[in-house]
């Protein structure tokens, strides 16, 4: 049994804080401002003097900062980079609640986390998934995955770091999987949105112009993926709001781009591939969810 | 001197739709839901029927439907289909107004120009941005490109089908240009999400589980691109909220996903291959927008 000290609201639960980077920073900060007692650690001396400012205590050593709160939270770059500030404070763990918030791989949460059982150390594993400034706000999304236990008992103080806290489930690298999972939209994303700003830059216009139909365009996409994502989890493409084979007509669109605007446009080429592919295998009239069909088959040899 | 027959409140202005596809359809019903007195045709003679039992008429010829009306609204599938049906009317079209709605190249949309302005036809280009059923709607997104004394004639009109109508500017296929700079984000993303729900699926949890952090994690994006779009208009990467060495950090991320769950990531490719010519050429610490700038280069050489 575990006390369960996060729901006694008049001395709220004592947080350690370890990295202090600029998330581990805006974690301590919104601990700090929950009235949560904090102490703080990071390899670079100097980046907590604003939080000391600000009421945290720096510890000189990962053992003592460990050794200050029953919670102590991870914030560094990596995994690895983790387990190598983590391990020669290993005894000092034991019997302790440690939370990573770190990007990293679904294989890299696996190796914490065996670490920790190894050690007795309880162990959840979490993701930000907001910037450093959203830490603290009621709609920020953090989830979590690993010891159901951990989260039970720590979900009130893992709130301060977001309102929108969700448990993913027991497999501890749930949470790194879905990061992956979620991440990969952003950087396509994005280049579509620079190579549109290039192409009406061209024109003269400025890259803002477009801002505001690019979000609407987004939220159109927002509001189509329940349904893609039921087709997905069905297996049937065959009532499609938007066919594969209109993706596919609209190949000449992306060459068009480049040539209106002098554009590189060069990275659709394996986009058109897979499309090109997935028409070829019978999917033109189906939806384009369709397409993730394509993406779990091997590549074809170049 | 135009009347403005849209703002006699007691009359609203005859319309004519030519071509009742999904979207053509939707547009017709919206106007003869707004009380327009409303004349269809379609190639297939079959498509008007539901539209008729609305109150529409459906008129034998292309010419005929065009005398019925001083505005005409052109949705085909293309500025091609649209100029091969309008053509044999043109002496009819004379003196009116048309609008083509339908998605095309910017080459397009200055053809259609170009023969309108030859044959004393008023005209204005515009698109949907959005889906049939979000036709009408208060917040739905149309935007328009041409002749101005058009869009403000007929704006009151326009808004019919959707509260957000926009004039972009007086160059007829600016319209278009937006329509691929806007489009040009949406397979990239979707591919992004499909990817994501292979990986999921993996693990056997649903493409639906993945659905409510990939909206937060695209609303996260919309509230990035205000910032992007400065740095893009400036010139200056200099302030990055995400460094570009970030993203390329996370090259490896991309082919995790690939081994985690057995999915074809290699149409990220190219995506990296621009992002380590951005690191060579010294963007490293720059804004992640300065992508841009990659864009903007020839293709090297394959
Ligand atoms: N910033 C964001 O927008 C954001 C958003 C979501 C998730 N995240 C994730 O949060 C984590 C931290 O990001 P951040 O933005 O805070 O990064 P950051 O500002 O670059 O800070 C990195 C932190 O890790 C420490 N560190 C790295 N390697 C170390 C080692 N071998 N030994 C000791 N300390 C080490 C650094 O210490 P020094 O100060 O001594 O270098 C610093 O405290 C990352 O996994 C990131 O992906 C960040
Ligand atoms: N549906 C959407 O989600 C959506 C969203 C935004 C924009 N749009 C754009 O709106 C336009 C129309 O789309 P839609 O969805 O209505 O397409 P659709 O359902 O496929 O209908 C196409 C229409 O074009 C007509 N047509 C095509 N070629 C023709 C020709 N040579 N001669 C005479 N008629 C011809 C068809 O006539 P028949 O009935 O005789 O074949 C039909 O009326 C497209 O440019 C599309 O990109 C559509």
């Amino acid at each position: 049994m575990h006390l369960n000290k996060t729901q006694t609201n008049d001395s709220p639960t004592a947080v350690t804080v370890i990295g202090l980077g600029s998330m581990g920073t805006a974690l301590a900060q919104a601990f700090l401002a929950a009235g949560h007692p904090t102490t703080v650690w990071n390899r670079s001396v100097a980046k907590a003097a604003p939080l000391v400012a600000q009421g945290a205590v720096q510890a000189r050593t990962v053992a003592d900062a460990i050794s200050a709160s029953p919670l102590v939270i991870a914030c560094l770059t990596t995994y690895d980079a983790t387990l190598q500030v983590l391990e020669p404070a290993t005894a000092m763990l034991k019997g302790r609640t440690l939370i990573t918030l770190n990007t990293g791989t679904p294989a890299g949460a696996r190796g914490v986390a065996d670490w920790a059982a190894r050690h007795g150390i309880r162990f959840l594993d979490g993701a930000v998934k907001n910037r450093p400034d959203a830490v603290g706000k009621p709609d920020t999304l953090l989830y979590y995955s690993g010891d159901k236990a951990v989260f039970d008992e720590y979900e009130a103080t893992l709130k301060v770091l977001g309102g929108d806290t969700v448990f993913l489930g027991t497999e501890p690298d749930l949470a790194a999987l879905y990061e992956l999972a979620v991440g990969g939209t952003l950087l396509p994303a994005l280049l579509g949105f620079f190579q549109g700003a290039a192409l009406v830059g061209k024109r003269g216009r400025s890259a803002s112009t477009l801002v505001p139909y690019t979000i609407k365009w987004l939220q159109m996409i927002c509001a189509a993926l329940p349904r893609l994502a039921q087709e997905i989890d069905t297996g049937d493409y065959s009532q499609p709001a938007s066919s594969l084979g209109l993706f596919y007509e609209g190949i000449p669109y992306d060459h068009e781009i480049g040539a209106e605007g002098n554009i590189d446009v060069t990275w659709h080429e394996p986009m058109h591939d897979l499309l090109r592919r997935a028409v070829a295998e019978g999917h033109r009239e189906h939806s384009i969810s369709a397409l993730i069909e394509m993406l779990r088959k091997p590549a074809p040899a170049a």
